[in-house]
């Protein structure tokens, strides 16, 4: 069934390679009116998919998540309208020459192909993804989570409906549509047709695609992100920064897991930052050497554990510890970070510089919160996820990184010398 | 014994990652004049491997591949050399600008970390991939074929001493000599070290790695490359770029593999086919409505077989089948090519666009031979891989194909509203 989608798949993606943008953004527009013209279908859809949630004791704040409204409908249309908005980055030639031996040679940005997605429990994730794809002409295969099966059904066969009403192949977008786990392990093998994988959920799933998947994996999404609070610091903005970057959206991946502070500032500064963490709701897991401080003042404090550096809270909790200098800083972020975003508080531009040369994460702040990793803030326009290795995009990946590039030489009967 | 390679390659990459192009360029001096310097150690290594590929039987042309002379390791060593000129991608800023948000934001370019390559009996390859991955702050970890692992082992015995006279970890190049086929297999698994990875051989090495790594890995350099003569064509022109895209170096990945032909010019095009590569002494594989006509010509014909449009000949002989139009020459190279190297030869801009847009190859080429595809011909000044594949680089790999980027924000003090 897996090998029929891919083929399907690629064959659709031969004929959105070569659409032009006016003709991507009427079929989004399409997409974007006929999800709320069709919204009964949806609701109801996920009405069943919420029923199911209740039934199996679904936490609330997980049903709320799963839960679509039509105001929420309604945004999501919006966010597609927004996405015919942004650049269509396929046709630019990126660079291009003469060269000596006569051949005019250029870069052009093209379609990747075929992108693969595998999610969990947002139904938005697939419109979302769904527009990113068709806006960079590429053809996309949608796996969601089992919790909302019904719901993505309903809204995949809207969005199919919305292509064929535009002259479009419905296989464009595709979902999996059963909760089948064995079509994963399948949609893994599928680099036939599959050009790009992406993971969009826990430290679980990433390692399942990154040791089975023969498609080229996209891994990122966790982060144990961390701030270097150094000597030179003004206290009150450091704790502002700091308060944020944890509390602001605890479960988010680029918020604060490990606060470092330098050993010649603790004895000031970790008495202020217990009655700012107090305050916040904070809990301090500390290191033996802050632990003492710590718990004379008014925040929650308890021992950090070894394994605490090595995993996200994504809740109310903050690691601190005391390091000697920029080396212990720069060696504990390379030990127990994610290379997801990690930022230095300092009024040194020399330890600025080397802390954003010698940290080697997607994103590195100098004065400022590690929550800005995300591809609105960046203005990128949408996200459609943050990657946190090397290869092909690092960082929040916009419309840019839905594309690759080929290579077009035009000669006159030319023959290499 | 591979986790501690990888470690200290890591450990490698960070005192690499901020080194000056000066640093990098003289201690690429120092290694080209140890090669030479020290070639004694290298060419005695080099004529036990010898003296082991002859009692093995090996082919005078394998032979002649691995041999090393004082003249070759010379050359070797002015490759090297040649490198120092190249331009030093690292620490370009990419794009950058101050958001609204208040954010200072900038993509810099950074090396990729530590690089594994997987190659076969070729001994330059060592020194060449060495010398590139240096050359853009990379650790590089090389595991080369079993046939040459002493000329390898003394090889990288004579790049770390170098390293070392220019104060640099001998970790940043290392070999794996042993001819152990399972440390290929903990090489692959060794993603907590190494960000990327190149197999350069076969397309069993490719499966394998495809297959097995949880590395990130580049695949390409197999190429079912072809050349769509449609009916527009001024056939001496065409056979001129035809025989030399098969008979200049056959062995290469971007010859030319199969020619299709429009129907409408067969009749008196294959004729002049014939007796063109009859002087080529190309051996012309004939689908079953060429073949009569072939026959009657003074070129070798056989007829062809399915599988062979699938394959790389890499030999003087060339398959060669008639088509319909535009479509079915577009269809025959999706179904049939390696997304390697293709081309059409044509007077009609709208059929030169047409392939240009709906061959989806890492390069396409008008009225060009297919084997202008190499980093030297393309002005990179160097090629690590050829990739067909299309996440991270496509086609040549030059230097910058071997960095990432990391996202910099510059903040006062700054929160996310």
């Amino acid at each position: 069934m897996l090998e029929k989608m891919g083929k399907a798949a690629k064959q659709a993606s031969y004929h959105l390679s070569v659409l032009s943008t006016v003709q991507k953004n009427q079929a989004l527009n399409v997409i974007a009116d006929l999800l709320e013209a069709e919204s009964a279908e949806i609701l109801a859809a996920n009405a069943l998919d919420l029923a199911d949630a209740r039934q199996n004791g679904m936490s609330a704040a997980l049903q709320d998540r799963l839960l679509l409204t039509p105001q929420r409908l309604s945004a999501i249309a919006d966010d597609v309208r927004q996405v015919c908005r942004l650049n269509d980055p396929v046709g630019e030639v990126i660079d291009g020459r003469l060269l000596d031996n006569g051949l005019k040679l250029e870069r052009r940005r093209v379609p990747l192909g075929v992108v693969g997605v595998i999610y969990e429990a947002r139904p938005n994730v697939t419109v979302d993804v769904a527009s990113l794809c068709l806006k960079t002409g590429n053809a996309v295969i949608l796996r969601g989570g089992k919790e909302t099966y019904r719901t993505n059904a309903a809204t995949v066969s809207v969005i199919q409906r919305a292509l064929a009403q535009s002259g479009l192949p419905a296989a464009a977008v595709q979902a999996i549509e059963s909760p089948d786990r064995d079509l994963v392990n399948q949609l893994l093998k599928l680099d036939r047709y599959v050009d790009m994988l992406i993971p969009r959920g826990g430290a679980g799933l990433h390692k399942l695609c990154r040791e089975q998947s023969t498609i080229p994996v996209i891994t990122g999404g966790i982060g144990v992100c961390h701030i270097f609070a150094d000597e030179s610091i003004d206290f009150a903005k450091a704790l502002t920064v700091i308060e944020s970057a944890k509390v602001q959206r605890p479960s988010a991946c680029n918020s604060l897991e490990t606060l470092l502070i330098h050993r010649a500032i603790a004895a000031q500064f970790l008495p202020a930052l217990s009655e700012k963490m107090a305050q916040a709701g904070v809990t301090l897991h500390a290191s033996p050497e802050a632990l003492n401080t710590l718990q004379s003042g008014s925040a929650n404090v308890v021992a950090v554990e070894a394994k605490d550096y090595d995993d996200e809270w994504l809740s109310n909790d903050l690691n601190v510890a005391l390091v000697d200098d920029m080396d212990a800083a720069i060696a504990h972020v390379r030990e127990h970070g994610t290379q997801h975003s990690d930022a230095i508080l300092t009024r040194s531009i020399s330890n600025a510089e080397r802390f954003v040369r010698e940290v080697d994460s997607s994103a590195v702040y100098v004065n400022a919160s590690t929550r800005f990793t995300d591809g609105g803030q960046f203005g990128l326009g949408a996200e459609v996820a943050v990657s946190t290795q090397k290869l092909h995009a690092r960082g929040p990946m916009g419309l840019e990184a839905l594309t690759t590039y080929k290579w077009i030489g035009y000669g006159e009967d030319l023959i290499r010398a």
